[in-house]
């Protein structure tokens, strides 16, 4: 059973995942590419994310198929399915214990596939924007399923796509891991927007929204819904956010017209960077209230897409300090003036 | 000048350092391969940093080189310069505003590169231990010499070795940033220290090394001054940390035998990970007491080492969580017992 483990400094936990483990030899750089030759190239024949081979996955637990088709076959236009793989496990209970002066518990949670399109082959970016919507949908659902487990605290919702960004199939997929704690930065998040909530009475990204609506030279697009802009203090060059402009902490509870808003942003948004950076690798997570926060008044969900431009190094892992050789202002102007909406 | 941007929420500074900007052309998967390749052939034949080459950087901060050699030509065995493209400066003044809900602070500090070695081509762990050593008091003497100047709060001390880890030269080097402020990391480690001293009166790294040698599991090495190990929630494969034995919160200030043994232990640290890793890409981080911290009774300095075994994804950055697929546990017994010690 994998395990999670606890930073005794800064409090940061680490799935430590033994079923994964690998030895040294896994590491070297020619072992490393023949692995993934041999994955691609198994991938390109037999993808199990493919209609026809839904057998291949374990059993799902959402699809969204015309009405009267049975489960588990083709004619589904999103799918999610368990981890063949996951990181943690629903199995078990949830133990906690103190190892000397460190901490750890059981790796308890659940790890989820959601299979974004029937198509091999295709980039997020040039889906329709209702299909994008179903995306949406198949999180905020799963994310309602879930949270019905009360050991679980919050659901991670990413996508990695590329080799760079370090994203295992090509078939397009996004991913979910509940988790039995609040991820550091999510906690971060937090305390900080509280911090100001408590200085301001205001919601800090409520005031964000005013502000790059205000003075637009970050702003890239923004529909009824959503604004999608550069952040001020971006950490990665053409680094993009798509915040809600209506306060919610939730995600999941969001009213029904967001998550068409949000499809439609996250098309435009995607569909612009591919153009102005040849389809790059690049990944984004969903940052959600954790549930016991659901109704919180100074936090707001918000999705953050990263393009990984260039590899982050120790540097940035070791300091927490990242150093941006493209200004937001620049990335912005060129998305917005540049590339074509996609729509 | 570059310039100096705070996360409202989180309270991250970002350098955004415009100078060295460049457009979205520059980031085309073929634009960047092309790159790296022009740099590596140009670097063979003409780098600025082997002997001789003096003249092709600005001019030495700091070199150790036999007694009545002038400055700025060869004989040096460490060679210490200003960076020539820096993301900080050390003209103007300290700069705060507001800009709406934001905050920026001009950029401010300083960035030098520390040639560690006379050849071209050379693994830092294959170099001697009293070349280790040198290596060492050129950070130690050059944060001596940086700390005079009042408005710089700490020195961050790194290398990126490596392609993958994004090391822009191979001619080994590490790097200085100073800085005005305290990086999140860093000031992270110090309030959960502080926690840790506020609720134990003990050290948390002392703690941690009294355990790591009593246990054993996850030692790799240790001499008269310093413990080598794998952390007990280590982020990633082969995450290796070097600590005094000693408690000391600043590097600078430590009794000169450290710095030996501080050498000795990077040696063996860095030949042991080359031999079973077969020479990875990595980084190192020093974590040191800011200035204003220096006499911490609960922080204490130490190395940590990352080799670039899985490119870090946007899962990691977006969530502050990681997954490990190697037990420290496994990592440490195969570095400690499978590989030669190098010395």
């Amino acid at each position: 059973m994998p395990e999670l483990r606890k930073d005794p400094v800064v409090g940061r936990w680490v799935i430590v995942s033994a079923e994964r483990a690998f030895g040294p030899r896994a590491f070297g750089a020619a072992a490393q590419q023949a692995e993934r030759q041999a994955r691609s190239q198994q991938e390109e024949a037999l993808c199990p994310f493919c209609p026809g081979r839904e057998a291949g996955t374990p059993p799902e637990v959402l699809a969204y198929r015309a009405h009267g088709l049975p489960p588990n076959g083709p004619g589904w236009t999103v799918r999610v399915v368990p981890n063949k793989l996951p990181v943690l496990r629903v199995e078990g209970s949830l133990e906690r214990e103190g190892v000397g002066l460190y901490d750890r518990m059981s790796g308890l949670g659940a790890h989820e596939v959601v299979i974004e399109s029937s198509q091999h082959r295709v980039r997020l970016g040039d889906l329709a924007v209702g299909e994008l919507e179903q995306i949406v949908w198949a999180w905020r659902d799963r994310i309602h399923d879930l949270r019905r487990d009360f050991r679980l605290k919050y659901v991670l919702v990413f996508k990695n796509d590329g080799v760079v960004a370090g994203a295992p199939s090509t078939h397009p997929h996004s991913q979910l891991i509940a988790l039995p704690i609040v991820p550091r930065r999510v906690a971060e998040e937090l305390e900080g927007a509280k911090r100001y909530f408590a200085f301001r009475e205001r919601c800090v990204f409520c005031d964000m929204v005013r502000q790059e609506l205000r003075e637009g030279g970050r702003l890239i697009y923004e529909n009824g819904g959503c604004v999608v802009f550069a952040p001020y203090a971006a950490r990665f060059p053409f680094e993009t956010w798509i915040v809600p402009k209506q306060h919610q902490a939730s995600f999941q509870d969001s009213p029904r017209q967001i998550f068409r808003q949000l499809g439609e942003a996250l098309k435009v948004a995607l569909f612009k960077l591919d153009r102005a950076l040849q389809q790059p690798a690049y990944s984004f997570t969903l940052h959600n209230a954790p549930f016991q926060d659901d109704r919180s008044e100074s936090y707001h969900w918000h999705l953050e897409i990263m393009p990984a431009l260039a590899a982050v190094t120790g540097f940035e892992l070791g300091s927490g300090f990242y150093i941006n050789p493209t200004p937001p202002e620049e990335s912005a102007r060129y998305l917005r003036e540049e590339t074509p909406l996609g729509l």
